[in-house]
């Protein structure tokens, strides 16, 4: 029998995500911060979705819990708060943070709901909100094994790829490195075309010979694409990428790993921030190093 | 009527392009700066492939002629040195350049050559040693299009994509930029893997999560996958990079390019240089992080 | 009359600061979290010296108040908690912290004891424990102008220069530029000293020379020397200098100003801290710069 | 008897070492590449004052030749040049070159007049304009040691500190030292007044604190109250000092020795110059932090 789903958060990506948890067929509970969200959502697809007012309503109605939120304080209010998961969480719950925040705070989590019996995993997720639409997220997720099997069918809904890291806070430490390696990447990428640039090279041209070796990415081939039609709104929005930054550089110097190339970027894009362009996709990185070097 | 071709240096790239020239049918000349290299490849290869003594008589012999050796120096001698092709060229010759060297070198040879009458199209490659093998370079041209377009049945012989950008230099500027996206990049994956390690994720299955989404990149699928095989040998080696990289920041403070993302790259390489690395690969990277690290 | 003085915090830094307000001749309250440290200090001392149980008799006992604390978590406790200062504290109660923290958190806690009447000064320090023994710190204040004119006839007998720099937080953000340079400059010192090593440079000779123009500082003057004895006992810890930049890095995002250089420091630091030298002083960074570069 | 001292270079440094020369006493030949520049300067000194059309004839008619250029080609054509000094020194001949070249250079100029049995020392000074033209520049000197004790003399006129660090090149190894230490520490004081902008604080009142302490610097001091004066006319260019970096860059990428603070500091200034403000003086990099995050 289908597990019976709960689902708290329904920002950028969690609309997404609970609709396709929806489509699939799973009978839904969901809960929003926003007072009202929540029920405006379930009128809408009606069926089997339901609206509870609080976290701990969603528990109790729910078998697989999946939760979607901005960062650590609110996770924690979500799930271990006065009307939190927590609260009505039974011994088969399982409850999966699809959040990326701390891996401290993950592992708090997951000892505390342990407390109750249930079981917590930290699975965040790359992909983005075209990702969460499509229901082509990559799961990275931490946590015991028998849980993930047994939320398994409820993140297949959601995603294409669902890879097990390890325990309690592997998830976030997987997105972490998921984070290192786009933000060192938009580096280069900005620091490439804006030498191309200078240099008064055709830039798609420049772009499409690229793409073809060593220098090809994601990034390259999506962001690059947008830096060169100036096109800067948001597929990522700076002020994301700098709260994963600031999370991650925060755990790598508890674990031992020195990221300066990491550091580089939080610091450049934190530039932007300054300017007040925190809402703007990461590819506006670009536009910093063409600020530096404009005629004075 | 198929060109007559002159090859000038028959290292790690110019073996293989030189085979393929002569795979595909043109009649060949070569030298080599190393005395003997020509004749025993002429011996071998026999047929249409002849040796010459000096790049003067490569001139002499060709209408095209290419050349692919370490660095300025040598292709300032080869081209307009006491034996070089300048003296044998006439109004019809068209040089190919395919070495990586600073963008002024090559305006200064295509200048010097242009005295002469003939032409000169700078057209450094990407792809490495598998691709001038296999017949997969990507060329970054800089120089006269009605040039190109005489070389270009030549170039084709070699590489699978062909891209013209510019005036002279514009091909080394070009190839400028994809030597920053590889650098920044290898910055990223290096960091990425040692912080995966140091948190001790399972590498293959986080590669393979990694390799679904927005932190794809060549550099993390080929040099990702031999860091975590810990496979140092050299696709690309470190010296070679570091040439490319002094090259390249040189030319960015000419033209007004800050690059702190591959001055970053720059430093860290040269710390493997010192190690007495400059052999490894590239992908060595990783064990800088690493042993910054280790316990005392 | 003399005001009555309370002192929290015998560490490191606090233990020489409360010596140089008892020899003034304060009449001086002391508390600790080690249970029985006040007590012993009180002892040993003897005179006008007392010790108390908790923060808040301290407060119900003093006039001025100075705490001197490891980070954020610690000061508010003693100030804001169950037993802290603000229940003992009155509207005339002047509250110093010397501790460096979060500017946030030390606005916090003014605002908190503002409640309550009394006021706060956030005053962290430079000079050291040396400074602290002898009496010759610096004082970074932010707060009212009122409140520091009551406490300076305190802070005098414990340090020879108090700059006010404006409302609560300033004097934190005062002390976050000493360690921005202070971090700084020790990249700056490490690299010359390791660029002069592998030079095989005279170092003593070469140090004398340095110090007589531009590039001379204090700390290549003083730590600089311990490097080149090869001196690594802390005179400030890698531990203490890694918690204030991790506290600046977090403010200067919120404020709006990048620091690259000051990052570079905090993940070259953080790899020293990897390999369990946190105790060490800062000087130490040298030895990254050494291990960098050993043959393989 | 005082050494016939001869001059070859009469900008900004040189004009002042010069006249201290001429000051001191020492019959004084000079020479500059502007032609009538050194005519101008003799007529204007008289006395032992004399000038030279060429450097060989002011290798004729000294015992001591003093040069002051501005990088490596000047250097090598005023000495190995056809007109150079080697054309006209003989076996007791001393030359001190003091302009800021590459370690290899200096040691190949070494070599070639050692042919001639003439004795170089490279000998870059710090102290800039001002310590030219009171005679209180430092020395860093590569070369025999005998032939600084015959150059002795002449170089007590101009400085104040005359540091011999070892062979042909250790000069200029030593002036790198010096350059590392000062462009790190520009970074510094840079980062550290913006952020101290950004904060709102009393800049003057600041200084004075930060001066008393561990982070107080010549950079600090001199610059720091330029930046916060907004004076940016230069005591040291910009241009100068990316000169100097570039060629320390290079040195220590030969020697082994990692630099990631000074080629941050190289990539900073260097958008300064895309700005076409090379000729400010360095403390202008204060500029480029607050152009990063002004509002868009």
């Amino acid at each position: 029998m289908a597990p019976r789903v709960g689902f708290i958060g329904l920002g950028t990506m969690g609309t997404g995500m609970a609709r396709n948890l929806a489509k699939a067929g799973f009978p839904l509970t969901v809960a929003t911060r926003t007072p009202g969200k929540a029920q405006a959502f379930a009128r809408e697809l009606g069926g089997e979705v339901a609206a509870a007012e609080t976290p701990e309503e969603v528990a109790r109605r729910s078998d697989v819990i999946v939760s979607c939120l901005p960062d650590s304080p609110e996770v924690e209010e979500v799930h271990l708060g006065t009307r939190g998961t927590v609260r009505g969480a039974s011994a088969n719950t399982v409850v999966v943070d699809c959040s990326t925040i701390d891996p401290d705070a993950a592992r708090t989590i997951a000892r505390r709901l342990a407390e109750s019996g249930a079981a917590f995993l930290d699975a965040p997720v790359s992909g983005g909100q075209k990702g969460a639409i499509e229901g082509t997220l990559t799961f990275f997720v931490g946590g015991e094994a028998a849980a993930l099997e047994s939320a398994r069918p409820v993140l297949s809904a959601m995603g294409k790829r669902i890879t097990h890291l390890g325990p309690s806070g592997a998830g976030q430490l997987g997105k972490a490195v998921n984070q290192i390696l786009v933000a060192g990447t938009l580096v280069a990428v900005s620091e490439g075309i804006s030498f191309a640039q200078k240099s008064g090279l055709p830039l798609p041209a420049l772009h499409e010979a690229l793409m073809g070796g060593a220098a090809s990415s994601w990034m390259l081939d999506v962001l690059g694409k947008k830096m060169i039609a100036r096109d800067f709104a948001p597929a990522f929005a700076i002020k994301h990428q700098q709260k994963d930054l600031a999370i991650l550089l925060k755990a790598a110097r508890a674990i031992g790993a020195p990221l300066p190339g990491a550091a580089l970027a939080h610091q450049l894009l934190s530039a932007l921030e300054a300017q007040g362009r925190g809402e703007d996709g990461t590819q506006a990185l670009l536009t910093l190093y063409e600020r530096m070097v404009q005629p004075a």
